[in-house]
C-alpha cells in the first residue's frame, strides 16, 4: 500500500492550511498514494493559546467535511493529522480518518498529555484539553492500522494492547520540537517498529522559525525491522514508502519477537 | 556510582578467560568503580556446541568462587555477565552477581532464548538451553538494578515489570551479533533508557575474528535521556560512567514519562 506523508508548513491561517494540504495530497494521489497522512494540529499553530479558537466539532466542522470530500473525491484514505476538537465544551487533540467512501472510520483522542517543563521546551495541553481515554485502530487493504499523536509514541505498553487487534502498522500524526526530536524522534520510532515488528508512519509539520513552538520535521516511515525507508528534511514536502506484507511475514518469522514474549506488564 | 564495563575479548581457554578478566577487573578496582559488569557467555565462546563442557554449578564452581573472591577482596559488586550454569541435569544462561562481601545476592536465568534464523544470523539457544522463568534485581548504594541478559532486552514489558520494584538502572550482559548489533544495539539499549527514565549498562564481549559467533562490540551506558556518556569499540577494552541519581530524577521530573503512563500492557 503505498503511503505519503504530507510535512506541512503551518501557518496562521486556518484555510489557507487546509487548501494547502489540499494541494500537496493532490499531489500524493497523482503519486499513486492510497494512505495520506497529516501531521498533528496541521490546521491550526501549536500552542495551548490557539485551540478553542480552531476548534471544530468532528466530523461536522469544516476541516473534516473537506477531508472527507478529498477522500471521497479521490479514492483514497486520509489521516486527517490532528486538529482541535471542540465536543460538549471540551476541547481534544483528534485525529479524524476518512476512507475512500470519505465515511470517518476512526476518531483517535490523544491519550496523553505533553505537560512536560523541559529547560527548552515547557508545555501544558493539559491546562486546556482533555485526554482521550482509549486506543483506535482502523481496517484498510493492507491490513489493521492503529492510530496515535505525538507523545502517546512514548508509552511501550499502548502497542502491546494495539497488537492484540493484530496491527501491521501505527500512524503517528505528530508535532515533536526540536529539542525532543533531536534527542528521541528517529529512535523512538524504529525501535518501536521494532520491537512490534510493524512499519510506523510519522508525520511532522515542517519546521517554522517564528517565536512560536518549533517542530522538529524529518517525518519519516520505517519498516518492522528499524530500516528507515522514507525521511523528510525540515522543510514542506512530502515522502513516500510501500508498506508489503510479505516484509512484515519476513521479520516475524525470521526474528520471531512477538512470539517470544513471555510476560505482560 | 563509579561502574567499569570490561569488554573482554573471550577466548576458548576458559581459565584464560576467567584470569583475563581478574587482570581487567583489577585496573577497573584502580580506576575506583564500585560496579563491574562482564559480558554474556564470559568464560565460554557463545555457541551451543560449547555451553555443556564449560558449564559449572552457581555459586560453587571453579568461575563464581574466582569472582566472589575478588569481589570480596577489592570490596565491590561484580556482575559476573553470564557463563553456562548446570543445575539438575539442565543447563542455563546465567548471571551471578556478588557484593563487596562476596555473597551472591542475585542471579538471573536468560528468560527468552535466542532462537532466530536471519539469513546471516541463525542460533537455537534452546536445543540445549532451558529458560528462566523470572526477573531479577538487586539492591547497590545507588539503588536498585535490573539484571537482564541479551535478547531479554528485546521485550519492553520486563521493564514495566522490574519498575515497581523502583530500579534505576538495568544491567544487560549481552553478545549481540554484529548483523543484529549494527541494526539494533544502541538504539535498543537508548530506547529502554528514555522510556524508563534509568541508565542502562550494556557488556558485550569484544569482537573476534574466527569462525564462530562474530559479537558485536560496542558496550555502552546510556542516561536516562538516552544520552550514551560512556562506549567501547569493538576491540578488548574497558570502558567507565558514573551513575548519577540526580540525573535519574532530573530527567523523571522534567519529563514525567512514568507519572503519565495509562495503560497497562
Amino acid at each position: 500500500m503505498k503511503t505519503a506523508i504530507i510535512q506541512l508548513k503551518v501557518k496562521p491561517d486556518k484555510f489557507a492550511n487546509i487548501a494547502r494540504a489540499e494541494e500537496l495530497m493532490t499531489k500524493a494521489v497523482k503519486n499513486d498514494a492510497k494512505l495520506i497522512v497529516l501531521p498533528e494540529m496541521f490546521n491550526c499553530p501549536y500552542g495551548t493559546q490557539y485551540f478553542k479558537e480552531y476548534s471544530e466539532p468532528i466530523p461536522t466542522g469544516p476541516t473534516c467535511q473537506r477531508l472527507s470530500s478529498f477522500a471521497k473525491k479521490n479514492r483514497v484514505t486520509v489521516v486527517g493529522g490532528s486538529i482541535p476538537e471542540v465536543s460538549n465544551g471540551k476541547l481534544y487533540n483528534t485525529s479524524a480518518v476518512f476512507n475512500p467512501s470519505g465515511n470517518l472510520i476512526a476518531k483517535h483522542r490523544k491519550v496523553h498529555l505533553f505537560d512536560v517543563s523541559l529547560k527548552k521546551v515547557k508545555m501544558k495541553e493539559s491546562s486546556v484539553l482533555t485526554p482521550g481515554e482509549s486506543l483506535t485502530t482502523f481496517s484498510t487493504p493492507f491490513g489493521k492500522v492503529g492510530l496515535i499523536i505525538c507523545y502517546d509514541v512514548r508509552f511501550p505498553e499502548i502497542f502491546r494492547q494495539m497488537l492484540k487487534k493484530d496491527i501491521r502498522a501505527v500512524v503517528v500524526p505528530a508535532a515533536f520540537s526540536v529539542v525532543t526530536g533531536s534527542a528521541h524522534w528517529k529512535m523512538l520510532m524504529r525501535t518501536r517498529a521494532v520491537d512490534n515488528q510493524i512499519y510506523m508512519v510519522a508525520a511532522s509539520p515542517a519546521r517554522s522559525y517564528g517565536k512560536g513552538y518549533r517542530a522538529y520535521g524529518h517525518s519519516l516511515v520505517s519498516d518492522p525491522f528499524g530500516v528507515v525507508i522514507a525521511e523528510a528534511g525540515v522543510g514542506e514536502e512530502v515522502i513516500y514508502a510501500d508498506l508489503n506484507n510479505d516484509r512484515v511475514e519476513e521479520v516475524r518469522n525470521t526474528l520471531p519477537l512477538l512470539r517470544h514474549r513471555k510476560f505482560q506488564c
